[in-house]
């Protein structure tokens, strides 16, 4: 059945828009999660440029969104193209297994041949040709009965991204790229990062995977039976009278386990994985530090704003992000990371820019969720 | 007529309570002059502070309060012991020289051997014994004929205030520690304060003066002949019905220029100044970096907070002063100020706090004194 038809037109993308993004509060909130803001100044949100690069590849009536329950209105709102029967909504949040799974198993249910690809809400990509490309690449390699990766050529010596040792090249006269995956290699140390970019063989693993459906669901069958099994009757009852009923029996009992953990690994292990390494511009933007960086396009001494407000600077540079368009002056503060919103200021430095997140874990402590 | 009254009895409290403080801005404003804050964190404003201070050495109904005519309202309410005749309003800011001989007029006028003491509103004294102990042996020496300052014992070589250089001991025997003053020097490069501090002799000019009312209009009348004609012609129509009239003639005449040269200075060239050298704790709190160090009482690694807000601050220190009340996350920023107001917000160091005034220039410049 597969063989008969072009792999593009089994090509479906699905995007995970989960996690709030905790090193990027005070502007990211449960109630307003990354995915949400514009972090680049493009004038539309990090999902909407998700879905911008997506919609041409698959068709926009064939993006799928994962979101929380609490998401539906702004997601909807914000993609405007969306089908209502493909917003897939999660009544808590359960780690990207339970997410991709539930879109392939109920899509493979519509589609027993489907490809999926499944690209997070809240990354930040600077060349969609490209992309567009290793995409269909992807696709093309997943359709012979892999999972399929994106890794990113490295650029620098990160810390803050895990790693995809490639292995041979792959045989394939319509994926002139892809390279079989010898293994995923956790976030490094500097030591580590730096020995792996010189040795050329390892690419930054982006958590983009492309398959069919019915792979990621076999081998999730394999290491994660009783996932599987839920996941599967949660799918089954998708759409129907009882789904109400079963999901709110079930999903609150899905394991919370990361898909690199529940399938990519395992199915490494088993050389059912191939990359297709990628030189387009990527960040996970995990933090105000990367936003920094993003904007300033590599310039020293730049000082980056978001936000509709006027700002003084003298001998500053770094990042202002502002949400109330009250003036700001910034006096003689090199790196510095100021975020302006309604009820919370944020003053630290692209340095400490990662302890944003201890800082938040702090405020739930403290009695302090209002403001998360 | 003079020597058959206490010296005490004489005595009248005057504060100009003008200068809006541009090194404090955002939260000094054209409307709400850095004298009309708490920034002390005593509770209330420095105006309250220095009304405090000087009701026990004049008697509540004997301090005149010189300001401008948009601080009115805010004055009275936070002086409710100030008799209204004691109110002097200037209907546009004409330095130093005007508030005071306006008062010294107006004040003569109704007692002919009335000694006046002017003691800026915005200043922060932190031993009020001590103080007292000082004005009152600088009253009993004015009554002698002289111009009397107060001269803080300088705790450190700094550049920020101008220098009395103290000459020969009075040999008075109700003024144990008054001396001659030599003269009076302008705010010193760091070399020069360090030998005057050495030296012993110098002492910081807090821009207190003590003299009787008379002497300062006659010092005047000789330096400043057309300003003093001037200011009499006021103070003459001063509680009059010509008031209104004459002010709105006169007053946008008056020339601007401050006591110190129009009084301090050819006085103690002529030896009618004297100088009453004083151990008390004081400051004028010019700017953040001031109100810092205030705060922290010299401890190092402290943040100090000025206003009613929940602060959450990690590897910080500095001064953190709000009137929003929003919650302030700081991480990793040493001497930071940060100056939270509904409008506006400033971000800088300690080491930067002078240039706030340039900041303040600049937003008159580009037409944003609506936050002015």
């Amino acid at each position: 059945m597969s063989d008969s038809k072009e792999p593009m037109a089994r090509f479906y993308s699905v995007i995970p828009a989960g996690g709030i993004g905790s090193r990027l509060w005070p502007l990211s909130r449960a109630s307003a999660p990354k995915f949400l803001h514009d972090l680049t100044g493009s004038g539309q949100t990090l999902l909407q440029d998700t879905w911008e690069r997506l919609a041409p590849l698959s068709g926009a009536d064939r993006i799928v969104v994962v979101t929380g329950v609490a998401h539906k209105t702004a997601v909807s709102e914000q993609c405007a193209d969306l089908i209502q029967n493909n917003l897939f909504l999660e009544p808590s949040p359960k780690d990207s297994t339970a997410a991709i799974a539930l879109a392939a198993a109920i899509l493979v249910r519509r589609e027993p041949d489907v490809i999926i690809g499944s690209f997070a809400a809240d990354h930040v990509i600077t060349d969609n040709k490209e992309f567009t490309e290793c995409v269909r690449e992807a696709v093309a390699v997943a359709a012979t009965g892999k999972i399929v990766t994106i890794g990113i050529e490295p650029t620098e010596p990160s810390v803050g991204f895990g790693y995809i040792k490639a292995g041979d090249k792959m045989d394939l006269p319509f994926a002139k790229h892809a390279r079989e995956v010898a293994k995923f290699v956790e976030k490094p140390d500097i030591e580590k990062a730096r020995k792996y970019v010189a040795s050329g063989k390892y690419l930054w693993n982006a958590g983009m995977f492309i398959a069919p459906a019915s792979l990621i669901l076999s081998v999730l069958e394999k290491t994660e039976p009783e996932l599987h099994s839920k996941i599967m009757i949660l799918a089954e009852a998708w759409g129907t009278a009882s789904q109400e009923k079963v999901f709110e029996d079930t999903w609150p009992t899905l394991k919370k386990i990361a898909v690199d953990y529940s399938v990519a690994e395992p199915a490494a292990a088993e050389g059912l994985v191939a990359v297709v390494p990628a030189k387009f511009g990527w960040h996970d933007v995990g933090d105000f530090a990367a936003i920094a960086e993003l904007q300033s396009g590599g310039k020293r001494n730049h000082l980056a704003v978001l936000g509709d407000v006027t700002v003084l600077s003298e001998k500053s540079s770094g990042i202002l992000v502002s949400e109330t368009g009250r003036l700001v002056a910034l006096i003689g503060l090199d790196d510095v990371i100021v975020v302006d919103t309604p009820d919370a200021l944020l003053v630290t430095t692209k340095e400490h820019a990662q302890r944003v997140k201890n800082l938040v874990d702090s405020l739930k402590v403290t009695g302090h969720s209002d403001v998360l």
